[in-house]
């Protein structure tokens, strides 16, 4: 591990405002304990197998949940799902408010609901790996599942922002606080 | 490490691909070497400190170069970048091919050259941690300079299939080989 190697960073915050993401909601579930949240980070990493990565903050349920169980599912948004549907999944904590009994889901091979609602597709992972980040935690999984629900364009972190006027939770990796 | 743990997995690939992406030029150095390659997996992945998650196929140069010297660069590309700008980044080994002294680069803190034609913003970051998946390597490293070049709507992976034509790279962790 290098740090602080080199002297004086000039490091401004906009240059990562032009990275691209898709807009998911991502359960787990330990136990009897089911939880979700929206995440724009989530990226395939590798195609054989085909496996794929999602950083979840510390902070969250289902963080808790994941870590517990090794698995999570990750529904792929459509561009039309209403705020309404999936604004709760942002901003509330499961710990206090069960998000997953008011939406539409079935139960994965994980036991992960697999929420299907205003989804394009839905997969579910196996954890391999976890790689602590600090704030946040990278979890690697192996797809056990796969299934495509309907056609049409995904939810893009833009048109959130852009489209929607959504905001950035500050629980988010690419969360940039008011300075 | 868990695997295998569930039977007869039922995966649709098809899935995978309503994951939103963008599109960037990675570029590496180690000592005089110099290298770059497209690349549509770049993700933020904590806010404090700044740090971002690039993957990368083994069998690229710029993998190479990446594991000698542990820093590289990313460049978010316009929507406006031609393929003809950016197309050699993808489907030519830096191996046989010197991509980098053709464009416009000016040379970064970590030594990387850093691509700023076609670019939105330009980053660098010195790797702090590696994690091995086979055939890809995900590095994730520290930003330790950023810059905004222009404004506009960055290059998607999206726009680069529906709108451009473009293909995927078999070196791609999103490739789907023909089955």
């Amino acid at each position: 591990m290098l740090t602080g190697h080199y002297w004086k960073p000039e490091i401004d915050r906009s240059a990562f405002r032009n990275f691209s993401y898709g807009l998911y909601i991502v359960t787990s579930r330990a136990e009897d304990r089911l939880n979700g949240q929206v995440v724009n980070t989530i990226i395939q990493v590798t195609s054989e197998p085909p496996r794929i990565a999602v950083i979840i903050n510390k902070r969250n349920f289902t963080h808790e949940l994941i870590v517990k169980s090794k698995v999570f599912s990750a529904s792929v948004l459509k561009e039309s799902a209403p705020m309404t549907f999936f604004g709760p999944f942002g901003f509330k904590s499961g710990r206090e408010f069960d998000k997953i009994s008011n939406v539409s889901f079935k139960e994965g091979v994980t036991g992960c609901p697999l929420i299907i609602e205003h989804a394009l597709s839905v997969l579910e992972a196996e954890v391999i790996n976890e790689i602590d980040l600090g704030t946040h935690t990278v979890f690697i999984g192996d797809v056990v599942s796969s299934e495509v629900l309907d056609e049409g364009n995904p939810l893009t972190y833009q048109y959130y922002h852009q489209v929607l006027k959504g905001k950035s939770s500050p629980n988010a990796p690419t969360y940039e606080a008011k300075r």
